[in-house]
């Protein structure tokens, strides 16, 4: 780290910053046998617990939430129909046990029925103004500033950088660009079967209907990929089990290529629910005693925030 | 033209040249009210027809037929079961009155039941040895060198080319490198669902089930790049029906944008199936009268191979 600037300089030195430098550099080294040519340096990221804050609960959620209780005046019927009734009321417990089909019905009532132009705006809309409850910040603001730098150290060394999301593909390309520098072709996530139109001037318009085309989360990830990218990545980050098969399709690869999971292990700072928590809903993905083992049988590199980052967000300096 | 190359040699001039001249020039023209940042230049070429010759029939067809051909020992009952039989025994009549269903059938038996990577190279293996009847040359050697020409022009002046085809993605893929100098995730298309699993050392790979999960064709144009690439690209190229929807979405985004439609009108040098020819199946696209009113009504650049294509194929010289 000498006359050299550090890239990654919200990260501790430790083992995870040091795979991550030599990753890099070995791959980008025309002389190293580990190089690997510009276009096939492809690295993907986990959005939610990997990239930005995933506790107490997704943005997206918030978002889905607060959008069913703009539209319920609109619905009586939800007052006393599930899933609604139970997400209206804001009930977390009932919420924790809803099933793939309930959360797909929310979706339907708050993602879908309006162009993608239309639904673009109305996330950029609530981006801009909703807050996470613990810090009273925009949701944006709480992006992991070491991840930040990884993905700037990634795009210096001439690697595309993909975010790689359980989460709707058009709710994070609407603020992709500004939080991550990430441009729409960037962001690959789940995704609703758009449908070709015509608006009654006639002019082509794409409309959201309430048709799931991908679940972008666990095996997903890898099908994704491979449907987008046409290979596995070169590297991969993620933090859970919904990650597990975008990192076991990396390293099937071969040759060099880094697994990353960060651990939440910092309840002071952020929050703790890895292995050691009381945390056991796996239904989107969790840090387990399984997944724990599975990365240090395969070398894969865990990051914890606790020991790893010396800051966590870009507003703390 | 005068002290710089020009950058399309293989054009007459022209409308369609100078057309295609003037758009790249004012959108890469930072004091042009029509400038459009880098990351938004993105262009999309169709392949059949618009990258290279797709008559008598599509080169993927003749890879489906042999490769069935092939496969035939291992199940007897094809020879009296539709639509295998007809497909076997090569009846053009009969596989022109195949429904989607029959060709669904078809892809199934010879694009799925194997990895992903098996697939690649059964692909590249038949793609290196299976030559065109009338040239009695590689389908590789009969792309078209004017349209070479425009992918090389964007690509130097800084837009993203994607080839978006309505066949199979991972089959265009297979060689698209070699042939067009794209990358995997550059080419979007007609795509079997990946399905993640594992192999018998507990490897991960992706299986090819035989599941259609994307069809690319007419209004699963727009819908794929939107899919891909989450806004309409600047410039389109295409020579069918099956790339009016394309088209269209191309014009909705507003500003400067380029559509672009190949008019097959030169019998001698190719092949000729305009609005004024015998061709009437539009299963897969055709250029018909109503394209041709269209294209003229909304000023979209018609692209006549007898005029405007001084040379066709790179190996004329």
């Amino acid at each position: 780290m000498s006359a050299v600037a550090d890239p990654l300089p919200s990260w501790n030195e430790g083992a995870a910053k040091t795979a991550i430098l030599d990753f890099v550099r070995k791959t980008t080294d025309a002389t190293n046998p580990d190089f690997v040519r510009e276009e096939d340096r492809i690295a993907t990221f986990d959005q939610d617990g990997t990239l930005w804050v995933e506790h107490p609960f997704y943005a997206q959620l918030a978002f889905a939430l607060q959008r069913l209780a703009g539209l319920a005046p609109e619905h009586p019927e939800w007052q006393s129909t599930e899933p609604y009734k139970s997400a209206l009321a804001g009930d977390m417990a009932a919420f924790a046990k809803f099933t793939m089909n309930d959360l797909e019905q929310l979706v339907a009532a708050t993602h879908a029925g309006m162009t993608t132009g239309e639904f673009q705006t109305i996330v950029a809309d609530w981006i801009g103004k909703a807050k996470h409850p613990r810090w009273d910040r925009p949701y944006t603001d709480l992006v992991y500033q070491p991840m930040l730098e990884v993905m700037q150290y990634l795009r210096a060394s001439r690697y595309t950088v993909y975010i790689v999301t359980g989460g709707g593909q058009a709710f994070v390309r609407a603020y992709a660009r500004q939080v991550y520098g990430s441009q729409p072709e960037e962001v690959i996530g789940s995704s609703l079967a758009a449908q070709f139109g015509y608006d009654a001037n006639g002019k082509a318009v794409l409309m959201r209907p309430p048709k799931l085309l991908l679940y972008d989360d666990s095996s997903g990830k890898p099908q994704d990929i491979y449907l987008f990218l046409g290979r596995p990545p070169r590297a991969a980050f993620g933090n859970s089990t919904g990650d597990q098969q975008m990192l076991e399709y990396t390293q099937s690869g071969g040759g060099a290529r880094l697994m990353a999971l960060v651990l939440h292990d910092d309840d002071k700072r952020e929050y703790a629910y890895g292995p050691d928590s009381a945390q056991t809903d796996t239904k989107f993905g969790a840090f387990t005693q399984a997944l724990y083992d599975e990365a240090k049988a395969n070398n894969w590199i865990i990051v914890s925030i606790k020991r790893d980052w010396k800051r966590i967000f870009p507003f703390e300096r």
